[in-house]
C-alpha cells in the first residue's frame, strides 16, 4: 500500500512538472485504458452535442444559460412538468438566438420518458427534485444517452445499485455534477495535495453548512423568504426540498462536502470509504424560524410541524487507506455559509474557515497560520488558469462553468465521465447510510463497495488537466 | 424540560443582571443546599490552608509558584521520586521566603502515602504523570482531605467509579483542575450562553489540537525537543506520556476541550452525556517525525516503535437535552495550536478558529461573521475583570490563577468543588470509552451516569460570581 501510494505520488509529481500538454494525451490514454468496464461505447467524437434537459427550474435554467454560452452544445428537448418553466426556457433560448426546444412534460410526471426516446440526444441533464433524479437517470442510461445528474443525497442503497447497473448493463455513462469539486480553493488545494505540499494525507472535513431556512420556506411566490410556506403553499425549492427536513433525519446533502474530500484522497481510484457513523442534534431551528417570522407565529401552520431533521448532523467516514473524514450538514440555524473544508496531512493543514493554510518548513513560522491567498495563487489550477474568464458568466462563483464544461467534453470526447457512477453511488449512500446510523444510535454502517474491487485498479482521472 | 430549561435560563438572565454580589450570597446557599450528597463535612471554614503537592516536575511547580503568590496557602509537603524535582521546589520556596517543605517520595511510588498521613493538610494537588492521578486522588480522598488532581484521560471506567465512591464514602471533595475552563474567551461565552445570546444550544465543539511532537520526543535533558528519545531515555512529559502514543488509541486528552463545553449545556446539572462514538485515522506523524529529525532518522530505535495513537482521533457525543459535542484529538502532526471551541445555538454561533461570533439579528450583517472581540470585552466574565491583575502573573494566559483560585477557596470555605468527582468521571471516562469504540469500528459506547440520577436535580455551579 505505501509502494503503491508513493507510485500515485510521483505520477503526480511528473504528471504536474511536465506540464498539462503532455497530460492532456494521457487523459484519454494511459489512465483510462486499464479501467476495463469503463470501455466508451459511443465510439466517435462529436464536435458538437445535442442536449436535453429534464427539469428546467431555476437550477434547469441555470444550465440551460450556462450550455447557451458554449458553441458546441444544442440544447433541442426540454421537460417540466411546470408550463411557466418551459415558458422561461424558451425565453432564454430565443434571447440567445436559438431555435425553440421541443417541450415535454405537459402530459405528467413520466413525460420525460417520451424525451428520452428521441433517437437524436446525445446527452441528457437532470436537474429535477431530488427524488426523480436517480429514476431519471436510470432511465436515461437504459436509453444508452450520456446522462448528467444533479446532485443531492440518495434515499436508498438499492438506487445506487440501480444507478451502477444501468451503467454497466448499457455502458452509459452517468456524470455527476458535483459543482464545487471545480470551487477554485478547491482546485488549488487539490493541485497543492498532488504535489504533496501537505504529505500524506490524514484527516479531511467537509460538509454544507448554508442557512437554509428562507429556502425551505417562503411565500409561495419568489424562491426565498418572504414567507413559511412549504410544500403545495411553498414555491421552487421549498416546494419539495422541505419535506425531507420534515420526516428525514441524516445527512441529506452529503456532496459538495465530499465531492472535493474524494478526490483529494482518490476514493474509488486506490481508496475507498470504508463505514460511517453519524449523530443529530435536536431540531429546533425550523420550528423556531416559523415561529419568529413576521408572517408565522405559533398558530401558523408551519409551527404545528414536527421537524425531525436535526439541526446539525456529523458524519465521520473511516477510509481504506485509514484517512478519517468528517462531514456536517447544518442548514436549519442561522450562520454565515461555509463548507468547512480541512485537509491534514503529515507535512500541513488547510482550512477553509480562516482561509489559511500551515505547511511545515514552508509557511513563514512554525506553529503558526498563513494567509491562503499567496499559496492559492501560486497553485492554481490549470483549469482555472485557462478558463478563468470563461467562467465569469457562470454561477457559484465560477464553478456551474467547470462541471458543465467537463460533462459537456466527456461527451464530446465519447470518454467515461470523470465524476462517474461509481463517485455518485458512492455520494449518494452517505444518506441513507447516515439516517441508519442516527436512528440506530450512531451504529456504524458499512459502505458497499459499489465499484465491486475495481477501485484497487482504476486511476485517478479527475482534474489532471487544462482541457476539463 | 423545556419548561425546566427555560426556568434556567431566566435564573441565569436574572442573576447576571441583579449582579454578582448577589449571586456571591446565592453560590453558598439555594445552588448547593438542594443536593444532598454534596453536603460539607469539613464544617468551618478556614483563612488560611495548608497544602501538600504531590509531583513537583514542571507542572506541579506551576502550582507550587502561582500557590506563592497568595497569602492564604502555605504549602507544608511536597512529594516527587525525582530528588532534582524536590530541590527546584524547595529553591523557589527559599526564593519567596517561605519555609521549606516536608519532602517525601525518597522512599519510591507510594512514598505519596506516608504524606497523606500528615494530620495537618487540608488539602493536598497532584500534578504526577497521569497513570498516577486516579490512584492517589482515591487515597487522598480516602483520608478525608480535599484533593485537586490535574487534567488527563482516564484509562478505565472502574477507575472513575472509584473516584466518586471514594468521595461519596468520605464526603472528601475532589477538584478536578481543568484550567481551559477559565480561558478568558471561553468565560465570555460562557457568559454570553447563559444570558441567551446563543438562543438554546444545539451543537459544540471542542478538542485538543496541539503539536505535541516536541513534548512527545526531546534529548532527555530539556523538556521540549532537541532530540528524538522518550521513555528512559527521554525527560519530562516524554519520560511517561509517549508511551500512550505507543499503546493506545483513542481521545487521550479530552478534558480541555470537554471541560468549557460541559459548562455551556449544564453537564450533570441538569443535563448529561449519554453516549459517544470515536474513530481515529492512521498513525504517522510520530513517525514521521523521528524519521525526518537531525537526530533521529530511519534506522534510529525510535523510527522501530509502532505508534498506535491515530494522528487524528474524532468523537462525537450525544446528550441527554439533546445536543451534539464533537470533539477533536490532534497531538503528532505539525499544525498551529488550537482547541478548535464552537457554540451553536438557535441564534448564534461562536468558533474560536476564526475569532468570530455570528448572532442574528445582533451582529451587524445577516450571514456574516463579526470579529469576536468587542463582544468578549463586552461580556467578560465578572472573574477576569476582578481578578486580571493577579491573573496575569499565572500560566497559560492567565488560566491557571482561576482554576487554583476556585480550588483554593472552595477549600477555604469547605464547599463542594465547583469542577466535582462527577465532572472528573465523566470526562476522564471519555478515554476508555473513545479507545472502545475505535476498537470496535466506532460501536457507539454509552456513558455511565456517574451521578446515579442527581444530575436531574443538580443545580450550577461553576463561575457563578466573582469569586471563584
Amino acid at each position: 500500500m505505501h509502494e503503491s501510494s508513493t507510485n500515485r505520488r510521483d505520477f503526480f509529481k511528473s504528471a504536474f512538472l511536465l506540464g498539462s500538454s503532455l497530460l492532456a494525451t494521457q487523459v484519454g490514454g494511459t489512465p483510462q485504458t486499464n479501467v476495463a468496464p469503463f470501455v466508451v461505447r459511443a465510439g466517435s467524437t462529436k464536435s458538437k452535442i445535442n442536449l436535453g434537459i429534464i427539469g428546467t427550474g431555476l437550477r434547469g435554467r441555470d444550465h440551460l444559460e450556462m450550455m447557451l454560452y458554449r458553441t458546441d452544445v444544442q440544447v433541442i428537448a426540454i421537460c417540466d412538468i411546470d408550463p411557466a418553466a418551459l415558458a422561461e426556457s424558451q425565453k432564454i433560448l430565443s434571447e440567445r438566438k436559438q431555435p425553440k426546444a421541443e417541450e415535454y412534460g405537459s402530459k405528467g410526471d413520466r413525460d420525460y420518458l417520451r424525451l428520452l426516446e428521441r433517437k437524436d440526444l446525445d446527452a441528457v441533464l437532470i436537474a429535477t427534485p431530488w427524488k426523480w433524479h436517480s429514476e431519471m437517470a436510470v432511465a436515461s442510461l437504459k436509453h444508452g444517452i450520456y446522462t448528467a445528474t444533479e446532485v443531492c443525497g440518495g434515499f436508498s442503497i438499492d438506487e445506487c445499485w440501480e444507478l451502477v447497473r444501468a451503467h454497466e448493463e448499457t455502458g452509459a455513462h452517468l456524470f455527476f455534477l458535483e459543482n464545487v469539486c471545480y470551487r477554485r480553493d478547491v482546485m488549488a488545494i487539490l493541485n497543492m495535495v498532488r504535489q504533496q505540499m501537505f504529505g500524506e494525507i490524514i484527516h479531511l472535513e467537509g460538509g454544507y453548512q448554508h442557512d437554509l431556512r428562507a429556502v425551505k420556506f417562503n411565500d409561495g411566490k419568489q424562491p426565498y423568504g418572504g414567507g413559511v410556506e412549504f410544500g403545495a403553499k411553498g414555491f421552487s425549492e421549498a416546494r419539495w426540498r422541505t419535506e425531507n427536513s420534515i420526516y428525514r433525519n441524516g445527512d441529506l446533502y452529503p456532496t459538495h462536502g465530499i465531492g472535493p474530500v474524494a478526490n483529494f484522497i482518490n476514493i474509488n481510484r486506490g481508496n475507498r470509504f470504508l463505514y460511517l457513523t453519524s449523530m443529530a442534534s435536536k431540531a429546533r431551528g425550523l420550528h423556531d424560524y416559523v415561529v419568529n417570522h413576521p408572517k408565522g407565529g405559533a398558530n401558523h401552520a408551519s409551527a404545528q410541524v414536527d421537524f425531525k431533521l436535526g439541526d446539525v448532523v456529523t458524519t465521520l467516514i473511516k477510509c481504506n487507506n485509514g484517512e478519517t473524514v468528517l462531514l456536517s450538514h447544518d442548514t436549519n440555524l442561522p450562520r454565515p455559509y461555509s463548507l468547512g473544508f480541512r485537509v491534514q496531512g503529515t507535512k500541513g493543514l488547510w482550512m477553509d474557515i480562516n482561509q489559511s493554510v500551515m505547511m511545515e518548513g514552508v509557511t513563514a513560522k512554525a506553529h503558526r497560520w498563513e494567509k491562503q491567498d499567496d499559496w492559492l495563487k501560486k497553485y492554481d489550477h490549470p483549469l482555472w488558469q485557462k478558463y478563468e474568464k470563461a467562467a465569469e458568466k457562470a454561477g457559484h462563483g465560477g464553478m456551474d462553468f467547470f462541471v458543465d464544461n467537463a460533462f459537456v467534453e466527456c461527451v464530446k470526447a465519447g470518454i467515461p465521465a470523470v465524476l462517474d457512477v461509481y463517485d455518485a453511488a458512492t455520494w449518494l449512500a452517505i444518506t441513507p447510510l447516515s439516517e441508519t446510523s442516527i436512528a440506530t444510535g450512531s451504529v456504524p454502517q458499512p459502505f458497499p463497495d459499489f465499484t465491486r474491487g475495481r477501485w484497487m485498479s482504476k486511476q485517478v482521472d479527475f482534474a489532471l488537466n487544462d482541457l476539463f
